[in-house]
């Protein structure tokens, strides 16, 4: 069998499969969801000797420390991993809704359905806790999932596929609803995002490099996450005190996420005031403040700033640092140099807060609160596939919802059009 | 200027449009359209001058009758045509609706806002009317519209969009808001569609030969409508009153349309009784049967089908017919060879009707009533920018809700992320 054949015989079986998914029950799915975490906890040792020979012959072929971290299954992250399968299994159930059914003039009533999208591709790198945690977000929104990820991690992956097959079978669910990609073959990637008769969308987790790969040959919907350059504008009239705290959060809580701000604009009217006090704080921290002419003539530890620092995405302790003439300036800056993923502004003033979330055209926009907060928990989604940066679809954080789609009903007595 | 730079400056115009279309408030969207609706009517004379120029040179180059006839413009369509952009001024403005804002246990209340897509770019064969019907739609939902028309209807849309500049100016917004490709050269499509970073979505309207070219080729995510393969299935609980209505008028009420049905399902316990009835009704309306076996045996009349008729769209006064075990055969035949479009049972069981709405995997599913209702318009959408045959974003007809996202908002205290 080619590698086009047996990727085709993939999108084949999770096609068929994803038709009893669309059909499972609440009960049914949540049961395979539990099994599932009760076989991970139970064959704990198997998934720890399955992962050390992935890390043996990753080490052996030279991978960096960082890769290998990720690679690493811990006891504990596999305790970690069952309770987050059991978190999916409490969520409700998003499938089967029916909103806003409404009687016609025509006589027929017509509504919403929310439903599964179907097939979902889901492309990641050496992560092995990803495979337990996509599988469990596609099962739950009634998805089959093809998984495809880091060749690095083939044998943890192989292994935690095992585990979800024989959940998914105690509860009379077709094993092959989660199907993970049994190749290193990097040739499966492409035919994966290629095959619209079998794949309804495409998630891809990771790195940028991987994702703009991606997009450029994709010919199946993507649900993807590029750039997080996230911005906090201070505003003429921002509470010096709110401002301080939500910059630390959002510029120092954590470097390499991508909701952490990593450009600040000021308006004229404070920056004398609190460019002082925000330069020492991110200073004392460690971080390095990049600065236009007047950010630099108040903060004398500041390096001159690029026009590539202000749409930089640094995912370390560098910040841009801009003064702005006010709000036009600010938001006009954003929409242009931003990544659309989130940004924030400190203010007092109900009209520059109301115009600031209506015209700054991210994905997330807030007042008051630090970009630290653009998360599917924190959102009160209980989980996450991803985080959109598109604006088809889904925006920002994606959970359940945003693996189903709603299609139309309509029920009638008859009727027929005139 | 090259070819590739026009259209990049179009996108340019439009990115910078759409930012003052997303804060334009809906009184100046409506005032807007009510200008465009007036100058439409006060300028018909320069309007069908301008036709008629299209008229000659299509005749020269020896169009097709249909194809002229979709391409005039009559003092009655152009009546049509400015009433229906004062439809949309009356429709409810979908911008800046804020919906599920809740506080978290963080103490930020976090909600959607929905909030126009940007730039729309419309691609469509030789309908003028499609360019004011576009350029209202992408008004009225604050987006910037870039339109790109049959090149046979080139005169005619330039005039069109003199209008529209016009109404947008008189409300004081920025006539870029609606650009019409002024160039007949093919390769502004190719660029139109690639452009990421000016254009957030496009929707083809035109033939199923149109929409495959674009789908092979584009970069930008698009709304699009492929096949329309309807089925009515006929359980074996059906009225057989409801049943002949609903064939007669999804069948013959008109045979071009996206909505009609191609092909006919029945309940083996019901097929002697009804066929009989059925393929008279049809045959007598002119309506060729193409049937298996067992329909051939009850209609003298029918012709045998191939596999190729049951994923057959004819938009022809001919259908499919096939008698099936019962429900479950009927599911598995239509998403195996429907189109995803629109579907319809006819049935008095609960548990047959339910279990249809919820498994077929179509953008209408429908119980007891003619496929031919798919339709903006009739579904209460007030008008119509397409039907999406796509699960992703949009199912099924796409109307102004369509043309928005919603972004999340994230209203806070200065609270940071612990």
């Amino acid at each position: 069998m080619s590698i086009e054949q047996y990727i085709h015989s993939v999108g084949q079986q999770a096609r068929a499969a994803s038709r009893a998914m669309a059909r499972a029950d609440s009960n049914a799915k949540n049961s395979a969801l539990r099994a599932i975490a009760a076989a991970i906890r139970r064959e704990a040792s198997v998934l720890v000797a399955a992962n050390r020979e992935d890390l043996a012959a990753a080490i052996a072929a030279g991978l960096e420390p960082a890769l290998l971290d990720r690679l690493t299954l811990s006891e504990k992250g596999i305790a970690a991993m069952a309770e987050g399968v059991e978190q999916v299994a409490a969520l409700d159930d998003p499938v089967g809704e029916v909103s806003g059914l409404k009687f016609r003039p025509s006589g027929i009533q017509v509504g919403r359905m929310r439903v599964p999208l179907g097939v979902v591709g889901i492309i990641y790198e050496a992560r092995p806790n990803v495979t337990a945690d996509a599988a469990a977000l596609c099962l739950k929104s009634g998805n089959a999932a093809i998984l495809r990820g880091g060749s690095e991690a083939i044998r943890s992956n192989r292994a935690i596929a095992a585990l979800v097959h024989e959940g998914l079978a105690s509860a009379g669910l077709p094993p092959s609803a989660v199907q993970v990609i049994d190749t290193t073959d990097r040739a499966a990637v492409g035919h994966l995002i290629t095959m619209r008769e079998y794949v309804d969308v495409i998630v891809p987790r990771g790195g940028k490099g991987l994702i703009s790969r991606l997009l450029a040959e994709s010919r199946v919907p993507m649900i993807q996450h590029l750039d997080g350059n996230c911005h906090v504008y201070v505003d003429d009239q921002a509470d010096p005190e709110k401002a301080l705290q939500i910059i630390e959060n959002a510029k120092t809580q954590r470097y390499g996420t991508c909701n952490t701000a990593e450009s600040l604009l000021l308006a004229r009217s404070v920056a004398a005031d609190l460019l002082p006090l925000i330069g020492a704080m991110l200073t004392e921290r460690g971080v390095e403040l990049r600065g236009c002419p007047e950010t630099l003539a108040i903060v004398t530890t500041a390096w001159p700033a690029s026009e590539e620092d202000y749409a930089s995405e640094y995912l370390a302790p560098i910040i841009s640092v801009k003064v702005v003439a006010g709000l036009d300036e600010a938001i006009e800056h954003i929409n242009a140099y931003g990544s659309h993923h989130t940004d924030a502004i400190v203010s007092e003033n109900y009209t520059a807060a109301m115009r600031f979330l209506r015209e700054v055209d991210s994905a997330s926009v807030m007042v008051n609160a630090s970009t630290r907060f653009a998360d599917g928990f924190e959102y009160g989604l209980g989980a996450e596939i991803g985080i959109s940066t598109d604006k088809i679809h889904a925006r920002g954080p994606v959970g359940l919802e945003g693996l189903t789609c709603q299609k139309w009903i309509v029920l009638g007595n008859g009727e027929v059009r005139a």
